[in-house]
């Protein structure tokens, strides 16, 4: 294979800032344009806008370069595929990102439209531009600059997919029907951060996800609190009297079992851990927060990565509405979901905590547990060929060797493609913990897209190098 | 003062049930007009409705008979006013009843639209039918009956309010401004129930009501449950632990001092009540229960009537709509009321709540208690004349002597009808436990609208009678 770049680092250094600079506006508008479509993968009302930005993405991949580009149909919303095969005996990178994001509600904190991106102190606002329409954007542009610069040096896949928000079921069926389509050597994903803009990171734990909704219900129909009150169960009373029977004193969970798999870290990789640059103070002021708030004996960053979670995401039940209504409701409810660590499994959670929670639910109520989603925890190893070349490609343009760190996020999928392809991922992204994704005024610094930009290609670079035995 | 009905008790009856069967189809329609009017005094966006509503009870007084009718403002909602003075010698029943109704939500579980009267099973469906429209209406069409019939035995005065559903505070303005206008020898309401349609009682225990709204502040944004879990408190996580430790693993309610100034009923008065005719089997069967549920020691009647309660009428925060979103919200809420016994004060009840509520919380977030309404507790006599003439009444018209019953409602203002005006209430209702006010499917039996208006010329006359020493 020929390349302008492939010996020279100033000319590729040149080059792709060049490229970056003669097209930025380019870059921007075409990302806003998929921000303005509002790809809500949980609420029914925007499937059609879930659609059209698969098509967008269609046409992005296609402008780009990409090869067979396809809208694969699945039972819910489809997976773009598209391809580059250069050279069959070079590595082969599938790059997996997902257009689909989460609901903008509470809208009303929004202090622009969710859907209507805006540039304010250089950052962009919109639902989706960190999470993960930004960050999967960067691989569709960094792929057109390799291509346009002929200096493409592995095959490449892409599979974008519009179902990440709400579980990825239907990606998983796709990746078991087309093992052969999505053959690789390594999965890249930017859909995690870094640690601050001056310190760059690469996540190499996730945290698996259990998401349940629970139903308590009491009497068959909404009773006056004056004439019933006391005397039957309140499904709300009920409903957080369960829920706080989910946690000790010291906030560990309860649920029995819930433990026995969860990896046991040594001192020595938590005093590793402990040397990642973070201030307490800092953390606590940002979040106007007088004390933080976990699981006694640990650290607040072993609390959000090597520890599972038990949190309420939503509860409702009764009146709530302005004024006063003396209401006892018929039913309470809520959405909670733990975030898991190696090596426990969603399945078995799941079913811990639904036989806990009837367990405990009072004879006076009926109870219904349903599943939502899950995702198992992953680490993924820091000794590969890709991790070392994602690590290469952040030091090259960064300055500084970014570090490892376990995210407590979840990307269900990443423990999928290890048991279903085979294949580890790389998460290099380039997202920031204050970019509020899955909150209002969720933002991307412009420093940041345009810096996965200038990134990517050089992954690339030196992934195929390191297959070339370079 | 002259009477046909006087001095002939069968005359009387036979001149009662006449009136009602000529007109018992303009009766109906009148009170369907009141119900049509969708007046949620809770709810800013009925506004118009509720002073639409105000208009329409002066009409149906004047046209009933009523002299001086007026609508009189208040800061909220106006309380409309009219009277008959026939003699001053006589003795003088201020009727007390409101126009305003509670919200209609959760408005998908009516089967037929709240504002929407209908005729089903012999029951009139709105919200308001029996609280306290359709039961505020029978007094008017009762004075109708005595003015027709040349029957009055008593001067009347009406008092009509429009906040009753949200804590009456304009109506206390009014009775202290005003009690000279409002000067009476008894106040007579019927905004309470029977134990059954054939077991009339009458209502001589009311509870008070403290309702109070809550909020649980955490992080000054939502933030992803992911990267966040497990590191800072989450505001429903939190809710729901303090609401879970404001009652202990009996039922008793938790906050320091809350009993102290209960009313201890004596064993013989414990063993009277328990002599109300009550099927705990189809109490439960009625509310498609398994169990009940309330604080040890008492029995259902006990904990809905003499003891004090505390409820969660409603809770929100985070995600609630469709599917699922990993968020910590910034804030959770929740509407809490407790119903209060002699001899209880809802502002010291008031002041426990929130000193205790504030002590629970934890350092890791910020707590909000805002006070909705409060109202006292009160028993009334059940040796006045006032009782008397009710009890004598209902015996004459349902061929049973009522039974005097505590409910576990409130109706605030009594209490401060005793404080302000030094006036005893006669709690004479005619709804039942079944008629599902302040839920979906609020009704009204045909048989409860005809006999209260039939009754309430009886009380009129036993009243006027033991006053003359009859």
């Amino acid at each position: 294979m020929e390349s302008k770049l492939e010996n020279n680092k100033v000319t590729m250094e040149n080059t792709i800032k060049d490229y970056i600079q003669t097209n930025k506006n380019r870059f921007l508008d075409e990302l806003f344009e998929l921000l303005r479509i509002s790809s809500v993968s949980a609420d029914p009302n925007y499937k059609n806008e879930v659609f059209k930005t698969a098509e967008l993405v269609k046409e992005k991949l296609i402008a780009a370069g990409a090869d067979n580009v396809k809208i694969c149909p699945t039972a819910g919303f489809p997976i773009v595929y598209g391809e580059k095969i250069i050279d069959a005996k070079l590595p082969t990178v599938l790059v997996y990102g997902h257009y689909d994001v989460q609901p903008a509600d509470p809208i009303e904190l929004w202090h622009s439209n969710p859907f209507e991106p805006i540039i304010k102190d250089e950052k962009i606002y919109a639902r989706g531009a960190c999470d993960d329409k930004g960050q999967m954007y960067m691989h569709v542009k960094a792929f057109e600059i390799m291509m346009q610069t002929n200096s493409l040096p592995c095959n490449i896949k892409f599979m974008i997919e519009g179902e990440e928000e709400i579980g990825s079921e239907n990606l998983a069926v796709f990746v078991k029907q087309n093992k052969k389509k999505l053959a690789a050597d390594i999965i890249l994903i930017s859909d995690t951060g870094i640690v601050a803009n001056d310190t760059p990171s690469i996540t190499v734990g996730l945290r698996g996800l259990s998401y349940i909704e629970v139903e308590v219900a009491g009497p068959n129909r909404d009773l006056h609190s004056g004439l019933y009150g006391g005397a039957v169960a309140n499904p709300i009373n009920i409903l957080c009297e369960m829920i706080a029977k989910l946690k000790d004193e010291k906030n560990h969970i309860t649920i029995p079992g819930f433990y026995d798999d969860v990896e046991i870290l040594s001192e020595e990789e938590r005093s590793e851990m402990a040397k990642v640059p973070f201030s307490l103070d800092e953390y606590k002021q940002a979040l106007d927060l007088s004390e933080v708030h976990g699981e006694d004996g640990y650290s607040t960053n072993e609390r959000n990565s090597i520890r599972p979670t038990l949190d309420i995401n939503g509860i409702w039940g009764g009146y709530t509405g302005e004024g006063a209504k003396t209401v006892i409701p018929a039913k309470a409810y809520a959405k909670i979901s733990m975030r898991l660590v190696p090596y426990q499994k969603s399945e078995n959670i799941t079913k811990l905590f639904k036989n806990y929670f009837e367990s405990i639910a009072p004879l006076s109520v009926k109870v219904k547990v349903t599943l939502h989603h899950g995702g198992e925890p992953i680490v993924t190893p820091s000794n590969s060929f890709g991790y070392k070349a994602a690590s290469k490609a952040m030091e090259t343009t960064f300055g500084k060797k970014p570090i490892p760190v376990r995210s407590g996020g979840s990307i269900p999928i990443v423990a999928m493609f290890k048991s279903e392809l085979g294949l580890d991922s790389v998460l290099m992204g380039f997202g920031l913990d204050s970019d509020a994704i899955h909150s209002p005024n969720e933002h991307f610094g412009l420093f940041n897209y345009f810096k996965g930009i200038e990134t990517i290609p050089y992954f690339f670079k030196y992934y195929a190098e390191s297959f070339a035995g370079k």
